[in-house]
C-alpha cells in the first residue's frame, strides 16, 4: 500500500546517488528517501544525516526483505546495475537506473528479457538530457516539421578535464553513450553504423587517452550525426547539438545569462563542468519518474516509465559496443539490433 | 504542533491564488495545501480539486478557528491584504503576501506596526524578482564590486496588451511596483524621488491610459534609474535591466534558448506574455518562503521571512503613491520615508 | 574645371586631419588630397608626406589663390570652422566639415545664411554616424512602419576616458552633439527641449567633470529620447541605440564578430576606443561626399551635399547650446528653432 | 611605365567579372579598368558602359598586344583559365585570377611551372575568404596560441539553392573548394585526405544531386577539418566555422547587425544569398592586390601577389580531384603533393 509520498530506495551514496538523495529530500515533491543502500558504511552514514526518513541497508535484498521501499533509483558503478535491476524486477518494484542501463549489451538484453518476463515496464534509464528544456524544445521542432525533415545532426560534448580513471572507452561507455540516445530520440531513427575519427592530439590528454574524436553515427532513415567529443578542453563544460533541416538549422546549448562588458570584452559566464549545466534535467527527469511511479503504484497508469526505457538502455549498449571497436578500426563498423520487441513499441 | 509539510492555507483562489495551489501541490517540496479560503463557492470548488488535502473556508477567521493552517499565502486582491494580513499576524502566522502589501502606504504602515508588536518577523512580500536567477546574479556582481561602483540602471518592462480593467495609475501599483522593489535592491539604496515622462503615445493603447513612460527613481546613493514601461508593444513580454557601473556595464533579461535559422533570419523565442518568464522566480520563491515557515515554526529559525519583508513593502507603497501623483505633474514627486525601525535593521 | 579626380584640400592636419588625409589617399575613390591647409609647418610636412599630389599651404585664402583645390575637407578644431566655412562658401567650393557646424547657435547661423545667399547647396556637415549601415537599416525600419511608430529611443554613449582638456561642457558639445543630429534622423522630428540628470559621480570621472549624465530630449512629434552619456566607463567604446516602436522593438550596436570560449566564459571583443566603431562611418560618409561633390562639379547634380546639410549642423547647435544650459539647471531646457528656409526643406 | 592608377584588364564579362568591373571602378582606389576582355559582343559592351576609361577587345592576346593593360584579372569560366593565365604569364602581368585556379591538377601544375619558369611570383588566386575580417582574427588567434594548438575544425558551407546547372561534382569543385584553400590556411597544415559522408537527402535537392555531403579532411599536422556542404537548405546563405583549440573554442560566421523583437520573437537578418556576406572580403582583396600589383610595377616590391599564389591553387586542386572522387567512393581518398617547390617557401 503506498503512502502518500514514493518510499524512495536510493541504490548506492557515491556521488552520484548522494546527490540523488539530496534532489529527492530537497527538491522533488511526492516523494521521500526510505531507504540508503550501500554497502561501505560511512558513505551510507554520510548519505542518511541527509535523509531524515531514511534507514540504512547494506543491500537490496535485506531492504526489500524490510519493506523499507516503494521503488528504486539505481546509482552505484555501471558494473553492478544488472544485479540491483534484476532484484528490483523481481520485486516489482519502479526503478530509475542511472546510465548506462548495464556495462554490455548482454547484460543489458538479460534484463530487458527479465523486465518482460514481468509483464509489465519498471525500469527507467537516467538519460536525462531528453528532460532538458532545450533538448525537447528543439525535438518538438524537429517531429513539428516545421522547419522541414531532419538531414543531419552536428553536437559537441567538452569537458574541461577527466579524473585519471577515466580511460578510452569510457569516451564511448560514459561520453558519447549520452549521444547513442539522444540523437536517434531527436532523430526518430535507430543508429546503423559507428565511426570514430580522430583530431589532433590535446597536449592536454592525459598519456593514456587519444582525443578529441569525431564519431559518426548513420541511422536508418538516412540521417549523419556527427559528435565531437572532447574531454580536455579547458575552457569549461559544454554540450551543444545543431539540426541540420531541409528548409534551415536549429540549434541548442548555447550561452546565456548574464552580459557583461569589462576590458574591452563582451562575456556571458559559461557553464565551468558538468553540475550546472543539467541541473534542471536531473530535477525534471526525478520528478517524472517519481510522479509516474506514484500514478503506477496507485493504478492510475499501467507502466512506471516516464521517459527512456530498458530497451533505449540495451539499444545504447549496442552502439556503445560498436563505438568502443570503432576507436580503434578505420571505417565504419556496423550496428545490429534485433526487432523491437512487441512489449516496447 | 507542525506537522512534517507546511500546512498551507491559500487565501483566495482567483488566478493568481490558483496558480499558488498547484505550484504548493505539483512543485514544492515541504508543503501541502491544507486550505484553500476563497467566499466565492465556485471558485473554491475549482480549487479544492487540486489540492486533495485541503478544506475550503470562507474567511480567515474560520480556517485559523479550524486550526487548518501552520502558515498563510495571501493572494486575494490588494485591498483585501491589509484585512488578512492583520488577522494572520494575530494568529502568529508566517505570511506570504503577494504583491502589493496593501494598497497604499498609511495601510502598509498599519502591517508593519502589526508586526512590530507582535515581536516576530513574520511577513514575506511577493516581489518575486528577487527569486530570478538572473536578478540574483546581477545583484550578486554589483555588490562584489568586481565591475565597479554602481552608476545608473536602466530597466524596461513590456507587455503586449493589458486587460480592459487596468487603469493609468496601474501602471505603477500593478507594473513599476516591481521596479521599486528590485531597483533599490539591486543599488543597495532608498528611493528619494520619482518623476514620470512620456513618450509617444502608443497607437495601441487602450483610449483610457497614456503610455508609454519613463519612469525616473533618484536613490539616496547618488544612483538614478530609469524604466521604461510599456503596457502595449504587442510583440510579446519583456523585463530587462542594465546596470551602468564604473568600470563597465552588466545586463539581464536578454533572448535564450533554442536558436532558429529560417527565412533569411536568425531567431530566438521570446516570451510571449508574463507566464514563462518568471516562472522559476515564483517556484523559488514560494519553496524559500515554504523553507523558512517550517524552520520558524520548528524554532530553528527567529523569522519566518527569506525574501522581502513588510518594511519593504511599504517602501515600496510610499514610492507609489509618489509615482501615481508623479503621472500628472511635471518634475520629481519627493519620497519621503521615517527612518528604518530598529526592528528591520 | 575638374580633373578626372577629385582635387580635395583638407583644412587642418591635427588627428581628425591626417586621419581624413589617409582615407582620401589610400581608401577613397575618385579623389585625391591636393593640397594640405595647415598653419603648424611640422603637422603639414608630416600630414604631406601621406599625400603625394599635395601642396602645403598656411591658409585657405592662399589655397584658393592657387587654385590648388575643387573641394575642401574641413577638420580644424570648431572654434575656426566658421572662417574657413566662410571662406570656401565664398569660393563656391563643395566643403565637407567635421562636426560641429560651428562652435555656437550665432555663427551656424551665419554660415546658413551665406549659404542661402550663395544659392548652392554646398556644405555637408561630418555627422558620420547616419553612413553606418546598422543606423541606416535602424532609420530604414523605422520609416518603413513595419514594426509600428516609434514612441522612444534609448541611447547610450560610453567611452573609457577623456583626456584632460575635456571639460564638462563637452559632454554635450563633443560628445552629445552627435545624438542631437541622429536621434531625430531616426524618430523623423525635432527637438523641442533638453534636460540632464545626473547618475552616481563615477569614481573615474576626472575630478572636473560631473558625469555620467542622463539627457532627455523631446521631440515635436511627441517621441522621448534618452541618452546616457558615459566618458569615464573604462570598459572600452559602446554606442549603442534601441527604438521602442508600437509593436516591437530594434536594437543596433551589439557585440558581434569573433567569439572565443575560454576559461569559462563566452566573450566577444568590445570596441576598445572610437577608433574602431566608425570606420566604415567615415569611410563611405567620405565617398558619399567625394562622390557628390564630382557630381556637382560636372554639373550633372544641383547639390554637393550627400548628408547632414548647414541646417542640420544649426539646429544641433541649437540643441547643443540648450543641453549645456541644462547641465546646470533642473527640468527641460526649451529649444526654440525658426521654421526650415524654403532652401533646405 | 607605371601610369598613377594601375590599368586593369578584366578578363571575362560575365557574372564575376562584371561584378570586378563595377568594384574596380567604384570602390577600388589607386586602379581604372582599362581593357574588357570578352568574346561575346554584348556582355562586353555592357560591361564598357561601367568602365569609362576601358578599351573593349575580344582576346587577351589582342589587349596585351595594344598594350592596354598593365594587370589582368581574369574571370572566365574555370576551363578557360588555363589559357588566360599562361599569356598574361608569358606577358609579365600581374594576375588575380579567379578561384579555381584552373579545371584541374595537372593544367594548374602547368601554371605552376610556367609561373616558376618566369621567376616572378606573378599570380594571385581569388580564395577571397582568407581576406574576410572574420576569417583574419581566427586565423591571428589561432596562430598566437592565446587558446592552445588547433585540434579540429568544424566548418559549414549553406546555400538556399543551386542553379540546375549546378553538378555533383561543383558540390567539391564549386564550393568545398573555398573549404580546401581555407582550411589548411587557418590549421598550417596540408591536406592529406578527403572523405565525403552523406547525410539525409534534402527533398529541396534537385534529382540529379545528393546533398548535404560531410566533407573529412584530414591534415599532415593531425587536425581534422568537417565541412556540412549544403546547396538547398532555403533558409538562406551561411558559412561558418568554428575551431577545437587545446584549451578552448572559437567560432565566426554567427549573425549580427541589427536586432529585432515582434511577434513574440527576437531575431537578426541573416545573409539571403552570397552577395552580402562576402562583399568586404571581395573589396579587400582586389585592394590589396591592386596595391601590390602597383608595388611590383614600381619595383617596391618584389612579386606582385598578396594573397594565395598559383602553389595554393595548384594544392587546391588536387584537394578537389580527391573529393570529387570522394563523392563516389567511402572511406578516405588519399591527398598526395609534391614536396613546395622552393620558389613558394
Amino acid at each position: 500500500m503506498l503512502t502518500s509520498a514514493l518510499r524512495v530506495g536510493v541504490v548506492g551514496a557515491g556521488a552520484m546517488g548522494f546527490d540523488h538523495i539530496k534532489r529527492l529530500s530537497g527538491t522533488i515533491t511526492g516523494a521521500v528517501v526510505s531507504a540508503v543502500i550501500e554497502p561501505d558504511e560511512d558513505r551510507r552514514d554520510i548519505a542518511l544525516a541527509h535523509a531524515p526518513e531514511a534507514q540504512g541497508f547494506a543491500s537490496v535484498d535485506e531492504a526489500i526483505a524490510a519493506g523499507a521501499l516503494d521503488a528504486a533509483l539505481i546509482a552505484t558503478p555501471g558494473q553492478f546495475h544488472e544485479a540491483g535491476l534484476l532484484t528490483c524486477l523481481q520485486a516489482g518494484l519502479p526503478i530509475l537506473c542511472e546510465k548506462p542501463l548495464t556495462k554490455d549489451p548482454e547484460s543489458s538484453w538479460r534484463v530487458v528479457e527479465a523486465e518482460i518476463a514481468g509483464g509489465k515496464k519498471l525500469v527507467q534509464v537516467g538519460f536525462m538530457r531528453r528532460f532538458d528544456p532545450e533538448y525537447e524544445q528543439l525535438r518538438e521542432l524537429i517531429a513539428s516539421g516545421r522547419v522541414g525533415e531532419l538531414l543531419m545532426i552536428h553536437a559537441v560534448h567538452r569537458n574541461p578535464s577527466v579524473p585519471d580513471s577515466y580511460d578510452q572507452p569510457m569516451l564511448i561507455n560514459d561520453s558519447v553513450v549520452h549521444e547513442f540516445d539522444v540523437g536517434p530520440w531527436l532523430a526518430g531513427g535507430s543508429v546503423t553504423s559507428v565511426e570514430v575519427r580522430h583530431g589532433r592530439r590535446n597536449p592536454n590528454t592525459p598519456a593514456h587517452l587519444k582525443e578529441p574524436i569525431l564519431v559518426l553515427m548513420e541511422l536508418d532513415n538516412g540521417v549523419l550525426i556527427d559528435v565531437e567529443m572532447n574531454v580536455s578542453v579547458r575552457f569549461g563544460y559544454q554540450v551543444a547539438t545543431e539540426a541540420v533541416m531541409a528548409d534551415g538549422i536549429a540549434r541548442i546549448g548555447q550561452p546565456s545569462g548574464l552580459q557583461v562588458w569589462q576590458n574591452a570584452t563582451f562575456s556571458i559566464p559559461e557553464h565551468a563542468d558538468f553540475t550546472t549545466r543539467f541541473t534542471q534535467a536531473y530535477d525534471r527527469q526525478v520528478q517524472a519518474w517519481v510522479t509516474a511511479a506514484r500514478r503506477f503504484l496507485t493504478g492510475e497508469a499501467a507502466e512506471a516509465v516516464a521517459g527512456p526505457s530498458a530497451w533505449d538502455g540495451y539499444r545504447v549498449a549496442v552502439c556503445c559496443a560498436a563505438g568502443v571497436t570503432a576507436l580503434d578500426r578505420s571505417g565504419p563498423v556496423p550496428v545490429e539490433l534485433p526487432p523491437v520487441p512487441e512489449f516496447y513499441r
